[in-house]
């Protein structure tokens, strides 16, 4: 497994909002990959869910009806865009694998057109308005993380609720991964915005930076922006915000709050090496004593 | 395991500057840590290798002198302290294990003076001016990571290095610990500190603030200040900034760069269980998934 030979990777992250027209958000997002890859795009990422309005904000037997299988259309649309303007694409999907079988998946696509694989979610949130055990089965890949070597560099991808888990970031980075891509739909409850939101959207960009550091990677998150089923003050407010950290953690690309936007970030990949030479964190794991991390407590 | 009854816990981390004098530094830390006592302080932290200068910047076997049992003298004399003031402390020690086997450990007494148990420091750096290795073997506990009941909580403690591996905070959280101390010793290179010094400091930060999101727990780190070692130059300059970040990351209390402080903090031990039930990673790990931790890299 050789790192990629590619001194820069021009990442563009898809910031949108989403209507209840899912024809409308397809078209929309194929519309900005395309806008990204003549802008000079080399690896694009959508946010989650894309296609949709964040459907789990209930339980409603009818949304199973918004998911298709892999491949399917979307991914045929997105890899005819990877192919006609050479880039790489990542993009979420509702996948039905069979009947009353659904994931939270990503279709990694290689520039060329190429379907190389698919993520599944492995970690599936659920609380108040995020009611995701209810539409997403764990992933069962195996392994469960991974990554892919595309024609722009070794990548990995995760999806929303998996960014809270350092275990998830670590065993994509030990797989060979120097970019971790997140697709995501997070929101704050209004109701708790004005008290808790600045800690909220902190922690949540505070624990991704750390994956950079402690891994030695780059790290890219996508998030959607808008109040979706509100009604009364209640549903929930994407707060965008969609990043780009170096492997020093330091963040060099982050979009508006509520702002639709095409987040260009140009990685020089040489900052990995020297991330993981200078900070040498690999060289010195103790994996004699990690045996522990596969249990449920200590107790 | 339980977690602890009580539901306010008073820290106090003596951030401190070390002279060449060992007694001198002995004595002024135990005195500070009374001091911490008088004020209130229930569990009291002192940086790591507090009674003397940081000497793992060159590799020179006189150091080894410095090192003594565990019980020793350093560890009777803050049983003492800890009997008296009725005080949890955490101290650390050069610990002299067996002719030519020595570690960089810290010392757990309990209020009432027992001494409940030792860490070895599990990860050992060895950088420029942080040649470790030369000194310390690595610790080989079984477990390596693990917690501590005291009369003021049940707590953790890692040393410097081990900070930056989420492995480390994650299983000591699994063994129960509440509250993760750790020791440390690090700063900047004078020549480094313009261009790179906000970020390493920043990084720093925000590994440690990530292990106490990702495991809804408090942090609590206590560094040394002051230049050391330096001639035309040269050295490093140990950047102090001792901290607290709670459950949700956010930090509670910060110390100077460049001042000898008590930085005493009150930790509301309910937000342990408010923190992990409103964003219920532990609830969701895949341990199923995680085996390939114990692996150096997947390739």
């Amino acid at each position: 497994m050789e790192s990629s030979s590619q001194q820069r990777t021009t990442l563009a992250l898809l910031q949108q909002k989403a209507s209840s027209d899912s024809k409308d958000n397809l078209q929309r997002t194929l519309c900005a990959a395309k806008q990204a890859a003549k802008r000079g795009a080399q690896i694009i990422c959508t946010q989650e869910l894309f296609a949709t309005e964040y459907f789990c904000q209930s339980e409603d037997h009818a949304n199973f009806d918004l998911a298709e299988p892999v491949p399917g259309p979307t991914t045929v649309a997105f890899q005819e865009i990877a192919k006609e303007q050479n880039v790489v694409i990542i993009a979420s999907v509702f996948e039905q694998r069979a009947a009353g079988l659904y994931h939270n998946s990503a279709a990694i696509i290689d520039a060329g057109g190429e379907l190389l694989g698919i993520y599944r979610k492995m970690h599936i949130p659920d609380d108040p308005l995020y009611y995701e055990k209810f539409y997403f089965t764990p992933g069962d890949n195996d392994p469960g993380f991974c990554a892919w070597n595309t024609k722009y560099g070794r990548i990995g991808v995760m999806i929303c609720w998996d960014q809270w888990y350092p275990e998830a970031a670590r065993l994509t980075a030990l797989a060979g991964a120097e970019i971790l891509l997140y697709p995501t739909a997070i929101g704050w409850h209004p109701a708790e915005k004005e008290s808790e939101g600045d800690a909220q959207h902190a922690a949540w960009q505070t624990i991704q930076r750390s994956h950079a550091i402690a891994n030695g990677c780059f790290v890219a998150t996508v998030n959607r922006i808008g109040l979706e089923n509100s009604t009364d003050g209640d549903g929930l407010e994407f707060w965008g915000q969609s990043f780009v950290a170096a492997p020093s953690g330091e963040v060099i690309a982050e979009a508006g709050i509520g702002t639709e936007e095409i987040l260009m970030a140009e990685l020089d990949m040489t900052q990995v090496t020297e991330a993981r030479t200078h900070w040498p964190f690999l060289r010195d794991r103790r994996i004699d004593a990690y045996e522990g991390i596969t249990c449920r407590f200590l107790d």
